[in-house]
């Protein structure tokens, strides 16, 4: 797995154009690396990151180009690791979901101060994988890659077999083989090579290790692998969509799921360069991030005043959350304790009461990591840890069409009549 | 039932606004009626359309007008029976789906002249039904209805359990008793009564009209049936968008399901009424209706040159499709026909076809509906009744995750290996 996990400084990128990227940095020691398909330091082993010259100059140009551009992520081009031309390229150009301002919802749980719904169920293949895997696609264009590969349990084979289809790759994507067959089905319609490990999903991660350091893993582009730091940085779109639907500006208080962490972090820096760039005023926000109670390690580590992260065996509902050892961890917990944040948990019941919640109230049905999110927020509101007197945003990551059984149990026909207005009459519905 | 289903030319209007739309008109006798929750005109018992005074004046401003609007259907609110505040009530706005050049596909089939997807799985429940149930809650508002309903075999009921949560309104939906789980669940998810009938569609539909016209059903709005005249303008929506999309431009040709029929109609009406408003150039157009073999009165009717429709039993995986009576079954063929396009119907298999060659080809999963469409766009290309050298657009009605049985037999895992790589090349996946 050596080799092409890491590189030298000495590396040539002359010929790549990732637009404003102009290195990898390590999270943790800080040195930087030419763009390239690697992921950890040579140095300290840290994660690799994407380092950017943005973009100077008056910032209301750039709010105007940003404006003018197509209704996709594609409109944050100058501040993605991406060409500039990449809106003409083919790719599923997910992303400009719904920002939907949830009164209803604010009224059950009594916040005044304004709630959103940022509703990533809108992407192409209903969740925010679709804004991850559309920067690891221009990112293997860059690199020369033909094959397009990910390990997975599911929402993202579909999300990489969909764009990988569109975008003219050859896909192979591997799952556990004892996959729920309405997820195979979801991820092999789009017609690459879907492989079943005989493992569980550790086994499967630990094969794509091997064969991206093996001859036959050559042209191959493993999104969530040697191609992470660029799919991470898809996160930050989540950023700038929400502070410009609310008008270029940061809200108060945002909560987010966490499952290797990525996303919340991305986020955070998506915040943080609005600022810089002068497009949003800089005031301080909160962020909060979301587990369930069966895998809550970042959790369990904020509570008890922990830097480090102690891994938990997953068993929740909310399986697209189900990392025991996130990746993330400890940048999380530095997030949520700077900004004044917080990071909790909630049961599986809470999950799915908070997915009724949001159906119930805004017409939304999400996913388990959505309900484990609004859950989280439900109980921090509660508790007086957010304050409802502020802006406060949701971040729903995807669609309940893909975790149908949490809610089955408990969602069903208020009554079975016969076709008559007696029988109608005598169930109280009249 | 006939209490509510007609009504004079005296009731008043006076408390309705629904901006431009004036009055409803009977397709059969020209006979106009005040606008009101009524679906059948007294004289003649046609069906009842909204009739409208469109705006005047400069063509650029109406244009301009639309182009700052939201980016949903409201955007054409001058155009639809809905006030001018819309866009600020509590509403699922959808529309502004994403029309996909699909350069890929367009490659397979032969297309030179440019192929489009409209791709209307984008909508908040996935499917194009969230359109006309929009317009019905406008409308259901405008008369004081209190319950939203409809008879539904699935997609419908989710759509307006949805839309009712969001717009604060009851609502009580019927469907047969022995309908699959999963579509159970995503109907019963947003809270409202779901009712079961113990018969079948049929007879959900007898009793819904029994409803209406008993007083348990007072202050009832069924989308589908007092409200149908506002519900079907929704589907005139998808003529503003594909023109707008394309560069205010007509298409030369559109391929459509056939259901009801209702949609193909609406359609034709919104491309006729960008014409009149000088919004597109004035040029010809040819639609064309796709049906399924097992369910193609209109299809038959077509091909034996009959200007009315047969009846059939429906037999066919596109269960949204199966309408064996269509309503609009008439309408549709002079429309076919006037333009000089054609109905055509595909097979199951065909179905399934059209659905993968989408899927694998531009990473869109569509409804068995949208196979239907996409199967029979390619059988009349290799028919040569669509020009390939002209600019087509397909429209894709809906998510293929609501349909996950149709391709499940025959849709799975490429291979089933050990975690190492001596397994991975045993299976030539190397
Ligand atoms: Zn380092
Ligand atoms: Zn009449």
């Amino acid at each position: 797995m050596a080799v092409q996990t890491v590189a030298t400084t000495t590396d040539s990128a002359d010929t790549v154009d990732l637009g404003p990227a102009s290195a990898l940095a390590c999270r943790e020691c800080g040195e930087r690396f030419a763009l390239g398909p690697i992921f950890a330091c040579e140095a300290c082993f840290g994660p690799l990151e994407v380092a950017y010259d943005l973009p100077s100059g008056d910032p209301e140009d750039l709010r105007k180009r940003i404006e003018s551009g197509p209704e996709n992520i594609w409109r944050y081009a100058p501040l993605l690791p991406v060409p500039a031309d990449v809106a003409s390229k083919p790719n599923l150009n997910p992303g400009f979901t719904k920002l939907v301002q949830a009164d209803n919802l604010a009224r059950e749980l009594g916040v005044t101060g304004g709630l959103w719904v940022k509703d990533d169920s809108g992407n192409p293949t209903h969740s925010f994988k679709d804004r991850v895997v559309a920067q690891a696609i221009e990112a293997a264009r860059a690199f020369g890659f033909t094959t397009l590969s990910c390990s997975s349990t599911g929402n993202l084979a579909g999300a990489v077999g969909a764009a990988a289809a569109r975008a003219g790759f050859r896909s192979c994507v591997f799952i556990p083989h004892d996959l729920e067959q309405g997820k195979v089905v979801m991820a092999a319609v789009y017609g690459g090579e879907l492989v079943g490990i005989e493992g569980n999903y550790d086994d499967v991660n630990r094969f794509c290790s091997e064969l991206i350091g093996d001859p036959a893993g050559e042209g191959w582009g493993f999104v969530n692998v040697n191609l992470r730091p660029y799919y991470a940085e898809g996160s930050k779109t989540l950023a700038y969509e929400i502070c410009e639907q609310l008008g270029w500006r940061l809200p108060d208080q945002i909560v987010i799921p966490i499952a290797s962490g990525s996303q919340l972090t991305k986020i955070d820096k998506g915040l943080q360069e609005l600022v810089k760039l002068g497009l949003v005023e800089d005031r301080p926000y909160k962020i909060f991030g979301a587990q369930a109670e069966g895998c809550s390690p970042v959790s369990a580590a904020f509570k008890a005043g922990h830097d480090v992260v102690r891994p938990q065996k997953p068993d929740t509902i909310a399986k697209s959350l189900a990392i025991g050892n996130p990746a993330d961890g400890p940048y999380v917990l530095d997030i949520c304790r700077r900004t004044g944040g917080a990071v909790e948990d909630v049961t599986d019941e809470e999950i799915v009461d908070a997915i009724k919640l949001l159906a119930r109230t805004e017409g939304i049905f999400t996913e388990t990591a959505g309900g484990t999110t609004l859950g989280v927020a439900r109980k921090l509101i509660e508790a007086g840890v957010i304050d409802p007197s502020l802006t406060t945003v949701v971040v729903n990551t995807g669609d309940g069409l893909k975790t149908l059984d949490a809610v089955a149990p408990t969602t069903g026909m208020s009554a079975v009549i016969r076709p008559n207005l007696d029988s109608f009459r005598e169930a109280g519905l009249a």
